[in-house]
């Protein structure tokens, strides 16, 4: 427990490492460019919320503070999908009890992190330490503090939990064929802007709040998520350029027409939705990949600073909770063997990063797109059904509610059930129908017979 | 034809392009940052060999040069492995006649088409120009000439064909976000060293010259292509990390024991390997993949510089030639609106640079490993036979010799057949008993009956 370890980025990745090598007795200091969020004015701020779902739950819970979080979070039951034109209609997450996500707010669930991180001495944070220079040889960093002065610092090992941009990342970017450093980044044609549905006058949430929204307009959606204050954040994903695009919406006059065609209800409750849009900035959507995620075993990317994903899974957040989770598990299997833990978990964990990756890009298809199709929602009605009487996960589920299984099975389980209820339900119109016992037997029977063998 | 054409890089692709637009009747002008080659003394540089096959040799053809090309080829028409025991054996490359691919001098073929460039008035072809600048909205450039000095152009259009570290790709690359830029690259833990084996001491080729010569040995593998003068250029391709790589043989008493265990029949045949393997660089393998090849019409991404691939299917310089091909067949169609031609050229193209990209990658275990493995061998004989009796074309056979079908069909069709007929190989082993009707027809409901439906 001699050893050193330096954090680079106290969002709620960084900040919940710091607890878990805490515990564990390391000396740690932890380093966040940004003033501190809790003492910041939030309404300067964007409001951002996420859903919080078991494999975050998971880790939060690892160091004791999964119960702080939830109580600060919304139970959402599942989607609450918004047609043009008609009632809104829900479709539950899960067929088993209790089974749901959680609405938090990011900048929230990160001040509980920070407060307990302050609650250990062997934690140094130190806010305004904006990392200029890092070099992987030697672990030797530098970071301009509040006053402007530059300080250098050396580690034992130094870790990259500094989001999609981290400086960790790029400094390996720039020696890439060096360190056969293998590295993409993959931009979606969408972006997205956040509006706000307020509070009624009332003070009520104006939708139901257990519930995630979601207005389903083929190649565009609306999503909604409740925060504590009753408000709603809603989040407009919409192509960048070309028709009904967030070019061709630069033209102001256009902004109340297009709602009013493709969102009527949503619209209704966004009262500043033209200043809004022209004020709220407009976010790009990527995915990061790379690897390897350390150089010699005395440093690691973890969280979007290895893998960022897009939001349709709701797992970014998640993925990098995870990634704590196992990394800690791995130096306690290791007894603190910290280098030995470094190059298990890239390897044990990269294709489970990249599983999370992928699904995430496929469930923005689904969102904006395959909720609201009749063949999708009676695939939806029958896993909620097999879930409620097998020990069946969908896809969905195993991403969100099976945390004991890596997201790779997600992927490769559950397109291959993906594959064949949606060719029973495109059969089988007639949901009343179904035989429950015998599509799950053939069920099992399709996915054992998928497991091709390899031949060579 | 009044529009100015800038093309960055007079490689094969680059001096290739401009041949095809001079002969349209364009004003080019070709950069090229290296000196003329053709003036330069060949022992001082590398020699590099390539395999030129269909694909390229139609993009030759269509500018009339493809013969002049054959001359100084060699024809290869099979594998010629080498086990670490017994006798070589070969494979030829195809079932039917004729279908053969070229051992050729990739300066030598520069050249050529140099000199063909030289023949058009309407080239200026400029050596040690060295693009230092290029700006994608005014399609402005700066070269540094041979005396040092800064020189700008802008043109109407201006292409980057220079290579893998393309400054155009760069330039896309610093303003990814803003441009939606998706880019990757991927580099193989394997890299690479060239050796020679020259011409005997009576001046004849120290192997049979009509084959591609591997020693495949699992994790690495040699090999070896004929040259003009009698002699082989060699490859070794070995892990760059670990036991048994560059890493460990950089202490050059472990080279020559290396060789004797694992190339037996090679060591004899390069005298100076030791002294070679030390002075000759090695060389790392990486696939290049972006997206889009264009800011907004007046700017393309050709070759290497837009998707670079691994040397296993000796398919990199074909794909570029291809792209000429491709690219300038849409501007004949387009009625020579180049701006519409390129943007349906990376639309078109993409898919397919991904799929000899992924492919490439794939061959490079298929020829270290699979070659001497008995089930593959029997799959190679069999897939020899389909060829000779039916219009069957194995992977390698698409890829390589249907220039008339798109790579992407190579790698979904050609995974198809070999799923079918490795599992048929590994269960039927007297190769004397194949059912060529029967193998033919299953193998074509196989493929049929996987062209799954999309069900949503």
């Amino acid at each position: 427990m001699n050893q050193n370890i330096i954090i680079i980025g106290a969002g709620p990745c960084g900040s919940l490492l710091a607890i878990s090598l805490a515990q564990k007795g390391y000396q740690i200091t932890l380093l966040e460019k940004r003033p501190d969020l809790r003492k910041t004015d939030i309404a300067a701020g964007k409001s951002i919320n996420l859903a919080l779902s078991n494999r975050g739950l998971k880790a939060l819970s690892n160091v004791g503070v999964s119960q702080k979080a939830l109580e600060i979070s919304i139970p959402m039951l599942g989607r609450m999908i918004h047609p043009i034109q008609g009632e809104p209609f829900s479709a539950q997450y899960s067929g088993r009890q209790g089974e749901c996500i959680h609405s938090i707010s990011r900048s929230q669930l990160n001040g509980v992190l920070l407060d307990e991180c302050e609650k250990h001495s062997n934690i140094s944070l130190i806010f305004e330490a904006d990392c200029t220079q890092y070099d992987y040889n030697s672990n030797r960093i530098s970071y301009r503090n509040s006053e402007g002065n530059e300080i250098e610092m050396v580690a034992d090992f130094v870790f990259g939990t500094d989001g999609a941009g981290s400086i960790m990342r790029k400094k390996m970017e720039q020696n890439a064929s060096q360190l056969l450093f293998s590295h993409s980044i993959s931009y979606l044609q969408h972006a997205y802007k956040e509006l706000t549905i307020p509070a009624t006058e009332s003070g009520m949430f104006a939708m139901s709040e257990n519930f995630l929204h979601i207005w389903p307009r083929g190649t565009y959606m609306l999503i909604a998520l409740p925060n504590l204050d009753k408000s709603f954040t809603v989040t407009l994903f919409l192509p960048m350029y070309g028709e009904n695009s967030f070019e061709s919406l630069k033209n102001t006059k256009a902004i109340e027409p297009f709602f009013t065609t493709q969102f009527p209800d949503a619209l209704q409750l966004i009262p500043n939705i033209v200043q809004e849009f022209q004020e709220n900035p407009t976010g790009i959507l990527g995915t990061v990949k790379c690897y390897p995620w350390t150089v010699q075993g005395e440093n690691l990317l973890l969280g979007d600073a290895a893998h960022a994903v897009v939001p349709f899974y709701g797992q970014g957040m998640n993925a990098s909770f995870e990634d704590v989770a196992i990394f800690t598990e791995l130096v306690t299997e290791n007894e603190n063997d910290i280098q030995k833990s470094i190059f298990q978990f890239q390897i044990e964990r990269k294709v489970d990063a990249d599983a999370i990756a992928d699904l995430a890009v496929e469930n923005f298809y689904e969102m904006r797109d395959h909720v609201s199709n009749p063949v999708f929602m009676r695939k939806r009605k029958l896993e909620t059904l097999l879930e409620a009487r097998f020990p069946y996960y969908s896809k969905y589920s195993y991403v969100t509610f099976k945390e004991d299984s890596p997201y790779r099975n997600a992927l490769i389980l559950g397109n291959l059930q993906d594959q064949f209820l949606l060719k029973f339900c495109s059969e089988n119109t007639d949901t009343e129908q179904y035989d429950l016992d015998m599509i799950y037997t053939e069920l099992q029977h399709f996915i054992a017979s998928q497991n091709k063998p390899n031949y060579v």
